[in-house]
């Protein structure tokens, strides 16, 4: 169950890389972030507007399936400013595709910054979001539908579907973070204090460190 | 060519059916639109809470294609809180599936309120938006490409596939509104006085009213 | 452990029971909250204000201690528009002060819609919080001190002191919203899908089970 | 009619030189922009508030006329931070004087990101703008007078007057933006497809010609 | 000298009278303030938008001067959705005209909500702001010159020349308050106590008496 | 009384030595201020993240009381991001601790860019805010008790208990800014004119010089 830990990783880099960006209105027609640039703001530099061309407006890296083989059986591929969408900077939008194999989860997360659109191209999805008087709205979408996680919730998507699914999420926010909540609290570097998670679950702290391997901690 | 206005008529009910709303942050969990309300503010009254569910949130408004034979060639069919998705009020977000037929065209458009992601299902086209220095950026773009229009600024598609396009368009503004330029021009009612037309293109006024006239003016 | 539940629902009313509000800049002076209006819009509804007093601005609800004699040990008294202080409506913060046992643990929570400055008016805390590459950023503080916890991620306080705690804090939304993790997963109602917490914290089904009987599930 | 495309590509410059800048809410009591630094972010760089004075908050910049012999018959004179008004930077407004000869007009036209107030210094102007539903707001104002155009809309302005007119517009970005439509569309480098174009105005491709000559392409 | 508090309370209504109003970005394409609604809330309640027509959007109110015939030689005109021009409401844009007399001075006073550019139509002004550390920004404009105060500092205008004066001015909200400092101080009902006035400026209870009964008081 | 002006000038560096930030929504999960950067924005720059810990979030400025041995008996002692707590840059929140000697007052004043919440941590004090109506709304508050002014609107307090008070005030921008009205105006550099003062206070041109001489000027 070491994986669990690295696929964790691997998708927290979502917001991590992206440290310094901004959602206030756009003043310029467009500022495509200089990923090059040392200069570590709330928001990202901009490229010399005159070397920008309508391919920086472009991104084709979500064509293809992200690889599920791994502990979680998801893959997501964002589309971020500062990851891999340099044309998105200032514009508040940022948009990822999420591959899930067939009976996988992804784990109950959140966006800190940002309502998600998720639109399914392909499969069959259980899928809802717990309100902040812990009451789950949750239900079934199929092709072509869309759903709503509006800001700061929890949210969850299982695939229930007999074929692997392919969605796309957008966000309002060209970095709304992602917060994948069994591993912020299990697979956490430095590890949070055994008590604090015992008191929380009401589990015993054994119990504790049983689940914190399988996030390798 | 007498269809052309109402199309785009039927184009322009986007945005005018749903005059009131806010894209201020939420502050509550969620604020389901109740389109029965005769109260009229910058934002859309909200459900009794206790009576929503999780079906408020999902849509499936978009699953099929939109009927391609008019004048365009083309469809949109939105998913707004105001129109068919009560569930977005208050969240940021807007989208809409467009279908275009094979060769057509979605007219030079601007939306004043939001920057638009575009995702290609299906198809390929030709797209690209002018900035406020008259220059172009353009691509062609395929099926599983994405590409973003900066918020304010003349965009437009043309299908040059092989087959009708499917599109998914998300905006971060639940009511962006959609201005296409010509009908907004030669179609308008009042109409705009011929002048102030035939100097803004160097035409006549009778070629002003040649163009007016496909627009059932 | 039955009380788990119990107190977690009461302190999920904190956010929905001010379903309506908004933290769009004030325009007026100020709008003290009319309670008793039945229109459900983003923001309350504002009190003539030719009623309005000094008292109005003035909130006393947080002089003494609220009563931690509960299942998790703390008790959260607020200070919001929409429940105790119609005054702060519009004006975008919200407080509440924070008491806690010796030993006890205010669990994993989120505000979706607000950062969170805690100050210290007596004892001695562990707190921290998570970032979104799931590292842990914690500390020991005490009277006098201050501590923030960034917009929308996870965060923690345990009592390590040898008196019970008091704390204030102040948010910057008058509707922050509050998710406890533990009950927002294995309290929340209808329940979320058993595949869906089993996988997703690589434990059992009979330990989710487990788990969810502590909060009354 | 080559001085069109001359004179349309001089108004572009209001926006596009003044490519990093942004209407986020200011947050010092100023920050007059430093048009000397190399760096390029959503926001004009300040200058060392040390050296700022009393001037730099005044604009004598529109005075006196601008030169109207040109192919419009208009001239803008804007007070912008990235242009020619540095202490606006930061601080959400945006200045322009518009000199409009005897029958002239300005064309169709949009700010991408701010609504506009429009003050009659002297003269009588027909004016007027197009909603999402092909509806015009049109009216006749003179001297003392305002008219207000919602953020993102077609406008134009005519010159029905027996003198030349003076209007001073202020708009709530420091960096709206303005797109000529005509030149947008028929004036635009590269240019857009001629399908584009044909099909969008129901005119035939030698049409679309004859009108981007007008426009110098 | 009794006159000096009907004036300054008379410029207070500018505000308060217009208490319900939101600068949150507008979302429908116009919201002409319907001001017959009973409803309050942090916006104005719109008309039907099928009765709107271009005139909603035009203001005449400020052809003419104010009568200056008062203790302060001043008068301000306001075209604000809340008072007389109900088509600026959700646009963020509020306007003013403001007439003074030859020598006459308009108080330091502040817009607790917006900056606010300046525009002289006729005349000569000394006028300036002070920053929060207190240094002063001032200079002389005349006929045809801007100056922009920033958001919430306190400034001044004093008519240095041989005519009567003329500005117009424009404020980024549409209800940006004005608190004339001299009368918000010594003219307040109920009074402030003795106490704090006398301290905050090093006088005697008798000294502020005096200055309290210039205002009425 | 030459202290006066000694520590008016003092409280007023609050603002002007963080003339750099910005109050938009945070993108990053955090953007520890980087103080030693040459670079003036419209926010902070950030440290490189990797070197943030959790000691970067705690502030321990405020556990003791400032030194209220000054003529006007207060201090303030700021946690700012530009001044001394470089965690808050970003989050949109600003706190100081505020201690009055017996008897003393914190002199009419305004923040330009925030509201503030004010929680007696000690202290019994007389309060209020004027509106834009020249109303004022005050009360008595104690310990334990909260009292919130509006964003922009001139307020005070005055020790009315038999100890010195301790109070906390926490701002919803991180850069809120306090202008002091009475040294503002009469403690200025350079003087604003006699002139101006005498008529809007209703006094002669020797007393205001009176006054100012308080202030040192």
């Amino acid at each position: 169950m070491g994986k669990l830990l690295f696929t964790f990783v691997a998708l927290g880099l979502l917001a991590t890389t992206v440290v310094i960006a901004t959602d206030a209105d756009p003043i310029n027609d467009f500022c495509v972030a200089d990923l090059t640039s040392p200069i570590k703001i709330n928001g990202l530099v901009c490229k010399n507007p005159a070397t920008v061309t309508g391919a920086d407006f472009a991104f084709t890296g979500i064509e293809n399936a992200g690889d599920t083989n791994n502990s979680l059986g998801i893959a997501i591929t964002p589309g971020l400013p500062g990851v891999s969408y340099p044309g998105l900077n200032t514009l508040g939008l940022g948009i990822a595709r999420v591959d899930i194999a067939i009976g996988a989860v992804v784990p109950p997360h959140t966006h800190p910054r940002a309502s998600e659109l998720l639109y399914v191209v392909d499969g069959e999805l259980y899928t809802g979001f717990v309100d902040t008087n812990n009451k789950v709205y949750d239900t079934v979408i199929r092709t072509g539908d869309v759903f709503i996680f509006p800001r700061g919730l929890v949210h969850f998507q299982l695939n229930i579907g007999k074929k692997p699914s392919v969605t796309i999420v957008i966000l309002n926010s060209q970095n709304p973070g992602v917060q994948l909540i069994p591993s912020a609290l299990f697979g956490a570097q430095p590890p949070i204090e055994e008590a604090v998670l015992a008191k929380a679950f009401g589990i015993s702290p054994s119990e504790v460190e049983i689940i914190k391997k399988g996030f390798g901690a």
